[in-house]
Formats: structure tokens, sequence, C-alpha cells
């Protein structure tokens, strides 16, 4: 008998006259303690958890749902922040993140955290609410929001990316990185050229492997060859223009993800050039759209990442988050947006 | 001074000693009925709403939040029911829409409903909660659905499309299908095929303004040119294969939406068929990624859509839904997907 999704079934009628009370005097902690211990929540040392789980079923108790809530006990709820909810990536997230909560009868509530000023207004007034018994946070927290999440006291998990101090579950974007890199190394390319986005993380693990790989094959990087611009495919597309102007281009173009390298190919499209006989272009995601336009990508599996960052949520709500951490694999898919450079004319 | 998000302010901290009980009775109506109307709730005769609200400024009466909820008022949460969240379309409602439920300080609850199973299992416990102040729904209801959702006695909007019997905020898909239509017919092509999706919903417009389109041209339309597909791009090129396997295929294809008609261009591409100089197509969205693929469509605007359904709800959640649906408008984007048909060989 546990309390963890508000102990809605009640075997004996008689029992429920058992009070939180009654628990806690029993095992010789607060009322507020034996609340969380039962209701997993944190902060609770595994000891003490274990003795008020002990005095609960001792007598017999049965949660009420509603002196669960009014006890600070768990509302059943998981926020979840989220950037950008349209965003491929995203809502790939939430589906994966959705249906594991589900299964353990958490509600997913849903707070886009986009701008500046949306994400300042958020984490403002965020630590006025208990309304949540768990965080999962789609997007990269500052040391000030860190401090308002932890205002919060309740367990915070974090996909689709490190997120320091979080248990976090992601791909090792340096790894993606050096994959798509190292292809185009393989295939001959050496001026290769990186489209970025801004605010990429801290630390920009696909910038970093971009240099790595260039040094690694001995080639210096050249910081012209990376340009920086917004996170979708018109970004790619300015991003792609601008390597273009450059005295001496590129021959091959790692963009940060699958949009920005289709609004890549869209310019060099108009530009008159062939892809790939002209300049190579790899991304990674394998989003729906890469294997349709033929892209050529490192897949990572994001609705994986959500998927198990919610069994994340539901460990920490059992008191039992151990795993600090999960790495998921990705994977060169090789199509048909690369090949070897052309001979020097 | 209202309740509609759990009156949080109290501006006379004498004030709140005044019950809902005393309202009520000032009122002379039960607790229940005072409750749901200060908190915007259903099945509340404007006259009497106006007589409970006199009775609450008079007694100068503020609504704690924990009373409100034990009596069942407003929970400050609305319930977005989604079929697909990682589809473009869905993350854009929901964008739209979680933007306008924040303004109002409510919370967004996501709750996937795919498949058939997860429909069946999802509406079949939805009426154990009382655990929100009004639903969205994203996709059709059936009619045990619809009885399902009345149970919860709560306000019901639809968007992204019609469902019977609730407000709704959609676009006129006839009339969008039509805008696809007459430009192919426009153009001269007389043999045009369409890609339809699966439970495209009741009754599928798109499909309909087909029909009209060739029969107010003049044309007997021909149902071997209508092929039914998953919702998705591999949808779309498994689609365009089978009308490429006609005795005489179309010159030009009709797209339920953008994504299958990026779909159906792959297909085009790998038969080494040109578009649009041997085939045209067209879809329906302005998906972003049809910018990218220089994709004629017909633009409906998804964002707005939810954003007008979060109108709504606030407009339920205050007593005053007077609107009962609005039709946005859509609009021919030309891109290079589309063209005169071929001269006959």
């Amino acid at each position: 008998m546990t309390g963890d999704t508000g102990g809605a079934q009640a075997p004996l009628r008689s029992a429920s006259r058992v009070t939180l009370d009654d628990v806690a005097r029993h095992a010789g902690v607060s009322a507020a303690t034996a609340s969380r211990a039962l209701g997993g929540g944190p902060h609770v040392a595994a000891a003490t958890r274990e003795r008020v789980r002990a005095a609960a079923e001792e007598l017999d108790y049965v949660a009420s749902p509603e002196a669960a809530r009014l006890a600070g006990g768990p509302t059943g709820r998981v926020a979840v922040l989220v950037p950008h909810p349209s965003r491929w990536f995203f809502g790939e997230l939430l589906e994966g993140l959705e249906g594991e909560l589900r299964a353990a009868d958490l509600d997913l509530v849903l707070f886009r955290v986009g701008g500046p000023e949306e994400r300042a207004a958020f984490f403002a007034r965020l630590p006025a609410r208990r309304k949540v018994d768990a965080v999962v946070v789609l997007t990269p927290v500052d040391e000030t929001e860190h401090a308002r999440l932890a205002s919060l006291d309740v367990a915070v998990v974090a996909a689709g990316g490190r997120v320091a101090p979080y248990p976090s579950i992601a791909v090792d974007e340096h790894a993606a990185g050096r994959q798509a890199m190292d292809h185009l190394l393989h295939l001959g390319h050496r001026r290769i050229g990186m489209i970025d986005v801004e605010d990429a993380g801290r630390p920009d693990g696909r910038r970093a492997a971009w240099e790595a790989a260039l040094r690694d094959a001995g080639v210096g990087p050249d910081g012209d060859l990376v340009v920086t611009v917004s996170a979708d495919g018109e970004g790619g597309a300015d991003g792609m223009a601008r390597l273009l102007g450059l005295r001496s281009p590129p021959t091959a173009v790692f963009a940060h993800n699958d949009e920005i390298a289709l609004g890549a190919v869209r310019t060099l499209r108009r530009a008159g050039l062939r892809v790939p006989e002209d300049l190579s272009v790899i991304g990674i995601d394998d989003h729906p759209l890469a294997a349709l336009t033929d892209l050529t990508t490192v897949a990572q599996p994001v609705r994986e990442q959500g998927r198990r960052a919610g069994e994340l949520v539901r460990a920490a709500l059992r008191g039992e988050l151990d795993q600090q951490a999960a790495t998921l694999p990705t994977r060169l898919v090789l199509r048909g947006t690369t090949s070897p450079p052309a001979a020097p004319r």
C-alpha cells in the first residue's frame, strides 16, 4: 500500500479512519515528513521513508487524496518546461514523456518558456505555486532559474540535452557532431563549413565537434567557416548564403540540425548549385522530412529521450532516483546530400 | 471583484472571514451554485450569477482558493486533447493556446488521445476526474466520447477543425480545398488526383471540394484518382506511387496537407519525373518546410486558431461565451510545384 498517486484504493473502509497524524506519531516524524515519505516527495531519508511506510502498513492507513493535497502531498501533476512546442524536436519529446507519465496516472502540465521575457515572467512567479510533484526541463536553465526551481522543492529532470545539475536524458552532442564531421572528412572534404544556432546550449557540443574533427584531421579550423543563425529553416537558408559569399566557400556544410540543413539546400538550389555534386550537406536529428528530402543526417532517438525522462520522474516520485543521467546513441544515416568533393577546377 | 482564477487578491484581511455560505445565503442559492457562479462555472443562469456576484460584493467576500477547490470551484487548469503532439499542426495549435491560457493564469494540461485504444482508455476514466475547468479538443469526438465530456460538466471548445456540438475555431475545409483545386483547374489541369488521409474528420471537406470543383468544371470525378493514406510524408510517398501506377495517371495532385505533398514530390523525383513540368503538386497548411521546399500550398493560420480557442475558453470561464464558432481565412501561396500541364505527347 503506497500513497504515490494519492492512494485511491481503500481496501477496508474502517482503515480510512486512521489519519496521517496517527502514522506520523507512530513513526516519530512530523505530519509533513510522513506525507512526503508516503507521497514519494523529495528530501526524505530512505530509512525515514521506510519507517513511515511500515507505520502506515501497520495501522492500515489509507491516504485521502484531498488530505494529501492539503498536507502538501502529491498533486498528480508534472510541469514540463518547453521553449518551442511547435518544433518537431520538442513535440517528439512531449510525445514520449506524455505516454510514460500517463502510464503512472500523472498529468502533464505544459509551460512554454520561449523568449527571455516569457522565461523571466515564468520563473518569477514560479515559487508562488506548489502545484506539481516534479518538473521536466526541455531547455537549459541559468543560475537564477535554477534557484527558483530549487525553491519548489520537487524533483527536476532534464531531457533532450544535459542541464546541470539535474539528472538528464540526452545524446552525446559532441559524439553526434563527430559522426557528421568524420563522415564529411572521410569523403575527402577538408574545407567544411558549419551553420550553428544562436543559443545552442552551454557548452555547444556540436560546434566543439566541428573544431576537434578538423584539428584531428590536421586542418586548422577557419573561423570564417562558422556562421550562427536562428534555429529554423530560414536561418539555415541565410547561413548558407553567407557561406557562399566567402572568397573561398566550403565544399561541405555541417548544419546544426535537419531544418537548418534543409534551408541550406534551398539556398544552394536557388544559387544553381547541385547537392551533393557541388556541395555536400549533412544535418542532425533525422526529422521525418529528412527522409522525404533525401537528407544525409545523424539520427537521434528523440521520443525515446522523452520516454526515459518520464521514467526518471516516476523513479524520483517513488524516492528511487539513482540514475543520474543516460546517454542515448546516435547513428549516421546516409542519404543523398553527401558525396566526395568535386575535383578542383 | 471576481473569483474566476481562484480569487487570489485579498484587499481587506477582515473581508476573508465572510464565507461562501454567507454569500450563498445572502443570494438565496446553494453553496455549490454560489461557487460556480463566482468561479465562472457552467449551468448558472445569468441572473443568478449576477445576484451571487452582487451578494459577494456587498459582503466583501474574498474566495479562498482552497475553499473554492473543495467546493468544486475553479482549478485553474484546462485540459487539451491532442491526437499527435509531435506533428507541426498540433504543435502550432498548442503554442497559440498556451499563450492565451497563460495570460489568464490558466495551466494547460496535455492529454494525448492518438490511437483507438488510447482514446478509449482516456475517455473511460475521464468522468472520475473533476480536475479541470474546461476542455479544448483538437480532434473529432464521437458520440460516446461526447457523452463522457458532457458528464464533466465543464465548458468544451474545439480548435483546428469543427467538432459538433462545441464552439470551434477552424478554417473552412471546403473553401481551402476549393482554393487548391481551382488553382489547378485554372492552370488547365483536368485529370487531377487527390491524396487524402484516413480519418480526415467527418465530413471530409477537402475531399468534397475535390469532387465539387471537378463537377463544376464539367469533369466527371474519377474515383480511381483518389487514394487514402496515413497522414504523414511516407503516406504521401505511397499515395503518389499508387497514382503513378494507374493506366492514366493524373497531371496534377492535390494533397491533403503539405507533409503528404512533400512525400508525393519525393516519389516523383525518384521516378525521374520533374515537378512541376511533368506533374504539379499542391498541399494545404503552409508548413515551415513548404517555404523551404518551394511547395505551392493553401496557407491556414494554425497558431491563431489555437489562440482564438484560448479566448473562447476564457470567455466561457467568465460565463460570457456568446461566440459559437469562428472561421479563419485561408489563402493560396504560389511557389514552384505547380504549372500548366505539359502538352499531350
